[in-house]
């Protein structure tokens, strides 16, 4: 909205705003019902002072437009268009609450909108820092594009072939094998996980899962009636004895994993345990998705092989993803398991959106297939262990007296457990008034109320180092 | 599996067929209940004699992993893993048949799996023929990468900034004003409806829409328990003075509509029908998807404004995508509404797979603002026309006797109506033994047992001769 201010007409800046906001209103961007953006930001979008945004606001209060809201706020109207026609407004407010698939958690949608502030420091985000992208290599990829086979057409229900050979050959490395038949292409591990919610699943089923888990902070099997069962975990991962009695107390229907560095505890499953749970899950026909997306990541020795690998008789589906080692925006992922399964899960993928980016499927073939991924992941294992040394440093400067926490041998995270509890709302936000962004621990486990999950993979060295001394700062005050 | 085969070893070959499927079999690819491919399948697949797959088999079924099934087929058997442990093995197939959504209707999956057959004439395929995709120029776009601002992250939830504006700047060339805040970039059309029935409407909602529609080839909406019901088409398009009924009898929640060149009847809704139609899903408070997908498609002329161009207060979302003009691979359309209805979808869609490829985003950002859009539609609009009136010379030349349809003025679809009842079923069985792949009429309306969809976008003008040909002689054997 910004950009249509003129700031040498002759027209108040605070009428060039009024109507600005009139146009929304009118244009039904802005529709009955809406809750306009506060003055502040306001203010901060037009980069005015907040006393030209009250005029503005004043004036469409009065013309009727606007309306003050109970308990602060600003919001459109319904009267407007009474006096307009006799029709009453569509009322979009009762389609917005009523949809089947329940909205982000609050925290979530809070973070997701700032996380596109400038000047934030992500303690929290669980990505790659711009400055491990890989941009100069995609550039090159994408200027190869000359010699190679680009599709621009709908692909296969499984996905590109050449992509599902790559990838076949890439897990063949880590101990996997399995045919591209049995591969799925997907738009990201995320989406691997509502195409088995909505494809393999019935309503009020039981899914077990460590606790605490990065399943607890999507609503993926929540929105489809699903019920997640958290199971301890301690040093060698989650403990496979919990699920007899899980099995026969919920009658879990799956169980997800996170073998190799946890989110968002990195921890590391050992190779017992692995054989343990596939042993156990086994016994009580369990089947088990197991999630890789931090497999490749580790930063002081490869981890045991994945579940899959143990895999005797199809009863592991695999997901695996590009997101967190080359590129989240690609959204290229993939889902290894049994044929049938895959063909099931490829028809709800066609009837979803048809199938993933033909680019992106094209681009992560080069990547998987040329030894691209390879050598970019020898630099990033390098610069994120020197990161993740970084912030254990300050975490030992600034919170050893007040939190525990596991050193990490791989992945992005570390899980800060403070000594006393304290109000993790509180912390949330008044980092925030910090300009710090942090990941409360009850995303993941709504009893983790002394615990924070810190990424050291996305801000910068000095950010992870200043932004655990506030948080630190702030801990210390609120316990 | 067929690259597997070894024809110069001293294994015979039917041994070599027996190994690749024992492993298939044992590496849980093909679990226990997997029906096989069919011996005719496994054959073309090898490239073998009958006999050679017949006697691998008789090898297989002997030694106890597969067994005949009742009815025909073969399957993998129960009892192998019994023999090897005393373990049940996992029961997949209760998992594949017992999920949320639906399965594609089998004439759909069937037409999906032949679609990738070579030497298949398509007359259903509503895509651009690869003679049509603008190879070239994706190439040229990606090679100029280097200067350009590429994005490898994660996106915002409503999609890049760059895309928006140009998609705000192409609906502004269209009659429609909306700013970049209300859009939301999907994963193309399709995405767009999943997200809309997940995201605002409850279970058991009654969705209006044309018959014949695309949508009932659909299951986007029904696989969430939701009602579809039919409204009459005439010339000028869905003829909404049934609304007030729909709105009375079944309460209807959401209208659904193609208002220029109908998928799959071709036809185009008339300015004054548009604003009709306006006014009485106002009346009713009945908000409206536009789909136009094919809006840019005319070959005659341009079509009237969209329903949008004439909306005053956000009653109506507007879905567009790049499938049909530049290349449905990259996975990109929008949508464009209110702020609080574009943001509940951003949300949904944020939880469902974060945001689409920010390659494929990048891509169309640079089709369609620099002017790369508007050359190549100039293009393909002069081959489409010279498509449609090849078809239309051909379904003359065939018929005439036979059938009836019109003329489309754009898009990529012709909607022919036999004169007499026929086995659409048998119809699609015989063509597809004749390498013709059709689309029946009952994939749009399941009384349409005397129509098909054909479509002058996907074969070639020769294939299209061959194919209207074909089908008819076909259709005459069995009329």
């Amino acid at each position: 909205m910004n950009n249509r201010l003129n700031r040498n007409s002759e027209i108040p800046l605070y009428q060039q705003i009024e109507q600005i906001i009139k146009e929304k209103i009118v244009k039904g961007e802005w529709p009955a019902g809406t809750k306009i953006p506060s003055q502040r930001k306001l203010a901060d979008i037009f980069r005015v002072n907040r006393s030209t945004v009250t005029a503005a606001i004043d004036e469409l209060t009065a013309s009727g437009l606007l309306e003050g809201k109970r308990g602060g706020g600003t919001k459109v109207t319904n009267h407007t268009w009474k006096s307009l026609s006799a029709v009453r407004p569509l009322d979009w407010t009762s389609y917005v609450r009523s949809g089947i698939h329940r909205p982000n958690s609050t925290t979530i949608q809070e973070i997701n909108r700032q996380e596109f502030n400038e000047g934030m420091i992500r303690l929290g985000t669980g990505e790659l820092s711009p400055e491990l992208l890989p941009y100069r290599q995609m550039k090159e990829v994408l200027a190869g594009a000359e010699a190679e086979k680009l599709s621009l057409g709908y692909e296969e229900p499984k996905g590109n072939r050449y992509v599902r050979e790559a990838v076949a050959e890439h897990l063949k490395r880590k101990g996997v094998n399995t045919s591209p038949d049995s591969i799925l292409i997907v738009s990201g591990a995320l989406q691997a996980l509502q195409l088995i919610a909505i494809g393999l699943l019935k309503r009020k089923s039981a899914v077990l899962t460590e606790r605490p888990s990065y399943l607890y902070s999507l609503h993926v099997f929540q929105s489809m009636e699903m019920r997640l069962f958290g199971i301890p975990v301690d040093e060698s991962g989650l403990d496979p004895a919990f699920i007899p009695a899980c099995k026969k107390q919920y009658g879990a229907d799956l169980l997800y994993t996170i073998p190799s560095f946890h989110n968002p505890t990195g921890r590391q499953m050992s190779e017992d345990r692995r054989k343990e749970l596939i042993r156990i899950s086994k016994a009580y026909s369990l089947p088990i998705i197991e999630d890789d997306a931090y497999g490749d990541l580790w930063l002081d020795g490869p981890p045991p092989p994945p579940l899959k690998a143990f895999d005797q008789d199809g009863s592991i589906l695999y997901v695996g993803t590009l997101s967190k080692t080359v590129s989240p925006g690609l959204r290229i992922g993939w889902v290894a398991g049994p044929e049938p399964v895959i063909e099931r899960l490829a028809d709800i993928k066609m009837q979803t959106d048809y199938g993933s980016s033909s680019l992106s499927q094209w681009a992560a073939a080069k990547w998987l297939a040329g030894g691209l991924y390879e050598q970019h992941l020898a630099t990033i294992r390098k610069k994120l262990k020197i990161r993740r040394d970084a912030a254990l440093r300050s975490l030992k400067a600034h919170c050893q007296a007040i939190a525990t926490w596991e050193k990490p041998s791989g992945g992005f995270y570390i899980w800060v457990t403070f000594h006393k509890p304290l109000p993790l709302n509180t912390l949330f936000e008044r980092a925030l008034k910090k300009n710090v962004l942090i990941n409360p621990g009850t995303l993941y486990d709504k009893e983790a109320k002394q615990s924070i999950r810190l990424s050291y993979s996305y801000a910068s060295i000095s950010d992870l180092e200043k932004g655990i001394r506030t948080v630190a700062e702030l801990a210390r005050e609120l316990m």
